[in-house]
């Protein structure tokens, strides 16, 4: 509350909600004919707030460490002559690289102005600044620009030159008022309004889109646009260029995400969009407080932190799904910024754990607040739970449901199901897909994106061909492949004409259970997949995963149910043999990447897979039928340039089906532990699995792990509303209850 | 200090030492008639230390631990009815791990006993005793025993029968004084005369052995003796059976430590071994003070622990040569025993932070004596520092070299040079092999054991068949296999006839250098390596290592230098092909067990080969040829059950050559961050690498990094000792030095 009135002067927030709507009639005469530039900051980081970071950075270890990392950074930056080359490289390469250094050292340098007050980092500011006023305006298009890929003149694409201006406007805003008259309209006129004018008009479609790269254009502009005093860019970076509400900031904030706060893209895209999403809101609010922008779609912004945060594991990793490099977490810069504007805004205390983890803050007046809550917070672990969440904009369009259980050591065996819609181009074809991790590791895992993000060998750091061929194909995550081939034929515009449907979720206390279906990725076959997370009375702390799969059609197909996991194969139940050289599973849609390098045929029965990985030991076990074939399988075939990881899989195979049904539990059990030598319970406990009852209504599963009593759960196969009654009947035994499923000794 | 007070009352330690003469003169006193067991303790824990350690554990956070961890355990298992199974299960097996369970329950509950004074604990382990008094006469031979392997009676192997009594003679002299006169008799007679009697009488053969099997049998019956008071036992456990120091205790110290108290089978085993070696010495110092056994061999087991500790990575583990499972720390409960024991004999403050590091002690004298210092000590980083350790029973028998230089960031890049004799039946045929470390981090690793230890699925537990047919073979380390036969033949008897010899070592400031030799793995060849860690003045904090490698021979032959990596591939400086079905390398010598994954002819030149793990990028750069072939492999060929892990190898090929010198430079560069999306120099800084000179006497290698200018490094090729002068001609430059090696620029 203190830095609102620094911020303000004599105007409180509180009023300035209330004055909501006068501030919006007379709004047009707060922009002057004269530039704005003229005025102290006005985008994320006011002057009051500045010089209370000053003030109080040495008794806040946040700021602290936050600020000294800027000031080490800047300082860096000034010992160097400014470089600003002419654009030749891309990612990755020399030109790319020192554009994308000059943003982040003029940042870090208005910040260290602003913070202190010395006239060096201001100096180097406007320097760089001038020097890019002088290059930009003769700037062709980039000439590493690709085909049907928008182009930028300073980046091979125009992404990265609305990152550039995102960072850069921010500078200048914090060092302009030390700049001259005349320096000012130069660079005002020769490279910011050049800039914003190459990305919002020249590159029309761009700004225009509903997608990340035109949220960072737009968020690139308006903030100009505020900086600048031109209204005009700032109308068209929240309406659209039309100004007709139909593109721009407003538009993307309700088409991108789900009224959960999920973003179509998926948790890796969302951690890079949240940032421009955040901070452009911000300004707006420092703005056009009237907008009540973080009041938006019922504070959908803070839904939007929130549910990204809870989709990493124990490991704080963005679960990998669509395109997503596997080792990001939310210590990543966009989540600093995210996070503490979340936090400044919305007050949720449940966020100061991940501040306090994350170690630093922005400097922003979203930073300095969040790091005066965190300095008086404790703890440091961040609390996940089971949820569901929606995906589309209305909700309507599947979702991704998260369940989570602890064992006896705490540790969450923790599973993702993944039933929402395609995700735009980053998608992958994964409907009705299967993650599960036991605390920060990996038990079944999603290959992620075929990238090695920047590393110029990597065919530039750009996505490899095998994230086409393999990555995003069907076969590469833990879902069910009809024929060999990929849901929706491995087509984007395909997959994203509908997803699947939500039959019943119940997040209770001794269950987590969803039930999705998916009717449309193969012409005539519908999927419908069951995954429960339970632990059985007898042994409350020791969660498992039931996995009930259906694949249903009028004609007979192959149906394949592949499981990634990692790790070492201990043990099975069954034989299988082993070929002496390695030959591709299939022919294409992702099989030409993987060597077969098993086979089995169990027989009827159960089947009981088991590995080992890092001293705790998993089995899937799996019903079989008589023509039940199983394959063990790992990445890396028709793979000319090792760009893939040599993953392992285990696949269930059933040939000639119409209405199948895979029934599977995946359960950690045991340790290793190589200090004592000593080995525990190496072995699964099912003792024993069965379809005890099935019809085109209900299936029901028994079980029974070692020393416990048989358990059966009874579901309902269709889509479960309310509180239906159910009555089935089970050999002598007639089981009834209310709701989608019952489970019963 | 004050602990030798309350141990010996009015006797000092120091008094003890000097009088050592007189004691041993004295000595046949000592051992009364009357059986000893009716007084107090007299082996690591006695009764004044047991009451200390009841008084002084809530003040010190390591007894406290150590206290509460042992009487959790034995209340736990004092809940539970006693149970001696008739043997019947091999390793992994439920007997098995019973028997194992009841002799650490039964230690654990004397401890409590002890400390505490709880006569329900002392019941506990009474009761035990006489069950197991009742039912070992009668057993016969375990059921389970294999062909040409020692067996025992409760266990399949007699090496755990010794364990096994090593333990519960330990449990019985803390509570001895709780049983009846009736009692102890039948305990004493029935089952430790009749055990000791089994292990060093009728198991005369292992009891005799120079081998760590050996040590455990001599150990236990030793120690029996001081508790029942049977010189006998102790004299034929110190001096061997038949008292003449040819076996026993003391001549397996002289045989299987060298000199720097490195143990002949290598770290894993001497990790196993030292637990007997240092709590039997230490018994015998309390029992028989004047054999001075601290001070044995120059104080060999105070070496023999220093050295353990300096065999491990920057991850503490164990550097995995041999035999060896990768796991394992010196966090194991060996090193908790060994560690306290040797800083209560040496008060080698070197060892605090890997106490402290630990979090416990042992609850014996020596543990008691380290809690209290290590409360007063401060720091957890424990110090390694590059060394030359000498192997054999002389130190004539080769070594082993590390070599340590920090980088930027106070990680330490490590090698490890093996030029060690054979290490008997667990011995790996890994001549000249190297490994490298980057901190915690293997970059060249070794495969260590092929052995999932104890997993029953995985053969019981035991060493798997591919222990043989690939983990010891050649092709399985990073050295050179010719004509794809091992070193050796493969055949420990002929391995052990000689070992590798040292030409020279130097562990300078700025360069660290060591060159072997092994003239008899092969018939008619002559293999030389000179393994070289430095940095170049220009760039003083990037280490890296110069490998010369060098085959001769009057005939031709295949020259193949393998360097086992694990990481992503990133780049080459050269094509390679890949076949579209991966077949294995080669038919026999653990060439039959790997995939030939790719192939490449670089011609004349540097062949660059650069990988990525975790974070890191590594290249190797090696000379080549216009005949070399590079070939990359995946091991996992020829494995029916999977035992193998599919680690990853590059492998640099010459054939039909006689005098062959591989050079290589390997060097860790840059990095990525996944947070902040950058890569750092993910190319080799390598520009410029060539063999300048070279003549019989003298070789000398030229290399050139980015930016800074070419280095010659000069070695002489043969035996160097002292610092002879030398004088090579280069080029247009005379070169002159003394000693075995000079670089100049």
């Amino acid at each position: 509350m203190i830095y609102d009135l620094i911020k303000n002067g004599i105007l409180k927030k509180t009023f300035l909600l209330r004055a909501g709507l006068l501030v919006m009639i007379l709004m047009p005469l707060v922009f002057h004919a004269q530039p704005v530039s003229e005025k102290g900051p006005r985008l994320i980081l006011s002057a009051g707030i500045a010089g209370a970071i000053d003030r109080d950075t040495e008794g806040n270890r946040l700021l602290d460490r936050s600020f000294r990392y800027a000031e080490r950074k800047a300082d860096e930056a000034l010992r160097h002559a400014i470089e600003v080359p002419v654009p030749a490289d891309p990612g990755g390469g020399y030109t790319h690289e020192k554009h994308k250094k000059n943003y982040a050292d003029m940042y870090n340098a208005a910040l260290v102005f602003a913070i202190t007050g010395k006239p060096a980092h201001a100096e180097f500011v406007k320097k760089m600044l001038l020097r890019y006023a002088e290059v930009y305006p003769g700037l062709p298009l980039h000439p590493a620009r690709k085909e049907n890929h928008p182009a930028g003149k300073l980046f091979w694409q125009g992404l990265n030159e609305a990152v550039w201006l995102f960072y850069t406007i921010q500078a200048y805003d914090l060092v302009k008022t030390e700049i001259g008259r005349k320096d000012r309209e130069t660079i005002e006129n020769e490279l910011f309004r050049k800039m914003a004018h190459f990305i919002s008009v020249e590159s029309y479609e761009t700004f225009n889109k509903i997608h990340n790269h035109g949220t960072w254009a737009v968020a690139a502009v308006g903030m100009t646009g505020y900086v600048l005093g031109d209204r005009d860019m700032t109308e068209r970076a929240i309406k659209g260029s039309d100004k007709d509400g139909k593109t721009g900031f407003l538009k993307q904030l309700d088409e991108l995400f789900s009224p959960d706060g999920y973003y179509s893209e998926g948790p890796y895209y969302q951690r890079y969009a949240i940032l421009p999403f955040m901070v452009f809101a911000e300004a707006i609010e420092e703005n056009q407080p009237a907008l009540e922008i973080f009041e938006y779609r019922d504070r959908l912004l803070h839904k939007a932190v929130v549910t990204l945060l809870q989709l990493t594991n124990s490991n704080n990793e963005f679960y990998p799904i669509n395109d997503a490099i596997k080792d990001k977490t939310y210590f990543s810069e966009e989540l600093v910024f995210a996070t503490n504007i979340a936090y400044e805004r919305y007050e949720d205390q449940s966020l100061l754990p991940v501040i306090r983890q994350t170690g630093r803050v922005s400097l922003s007046n979203a930073g300095y607040a969040t790091a005066l809550a965190a300095a008086g917070s404790k703890g440091t672990s961040y609390e996940r739970s089971s949820r569901l969440i929606s995906d589309g904009p209305s909700g309507k369009q599947g979702g991704i449901a998260l369940l989570r259980m602890p064992d006896a050591s705490g540790t969450l065996l923790d599973a993702l199901f993944k039933f929402a819609s395609q995700g735009m181009g980053h998608g992958h074809f994964d409907r009705l897909g299967l993650l599960l991790y036991d605390g920060p590791q990996e038990v079944l895992g999603d290959y992620g994106a075929a990238r090695f993000l920047n590393v110029e060998a990597k065919d530039g750091g750009r996505y490899l061909k095998e994230n086409k061929t393999y990555a995003k194909q069907s076969i590469a995550h833990n879902t069910l492949i009809a024929d060999e081939t990929s849901h929706y034929g491995g087509k984007v515009k395909q997959g994203s004409g509908s997803a699947p449907e939500l039959l019943f979720c119940d997040l209770g206390e001794d269950i987590h259970m969803v039930s999705a279906r998916e009717g449309r990725a193969y012409k005539d076959i519908e999927l419908s997949r069951t995954v429960a997370m339970l632990a059985t009375p007898e042994a409350p702390e020791h969660p498992f995963v039931i996995d009930i799969f259906r694949a249903r059609s009028d004609t007979p197909h192959q149906y394949d149910l592949n499981f990634q996991y990692s790790g070492q194969l201990m043990d099975t139940s069954f034989e299988y043999t082993r070929d002496s050289v390695l030959a591709p599973l299939g022919t294409a849609n992702g099989y030409q990447h993987l060597f077969k390098t098993a086979y089995g045929k169990p027989g009827a029965g159960r089947a009981v897979f088991t590995w080992l990985r890092d001293k705790r030991f998993y089995s899937i076990t799996t019903l079989t039928d008589s023509s039940t074939e199983l394959f063990f399988t790992q990445a890396g075939a028709g793979d000319p340039d090792f760009n893939l990881r040599p993953e392992k899989g285990y696949l269930v195979r059933q040939r000639d089906k119409r209405d199948h049904v895979f029934v599977s539990i995946i359960e950690p059990h045991g340790n290793f532990d190589p200090q004592l030598e000593t080995v525990q319970h190496p072995g699964s406990g099912v003792e024993m699995l069965e379809v005890t009852y099935r019809d085109d209504k209900y299936l029901a599963v028994t079980f029974r792990f070692r020393n416990q009593q048989a358990h059966t759960l009874v579901i309902c196969r269709d889509k479960v509303t309310g509180t239906p009654e159910h009555r089935v009947t089970i050999g002598s035994k007639t089981i009834r209850w209310k709701g989608a499923y019952t489970i019963t000794q």
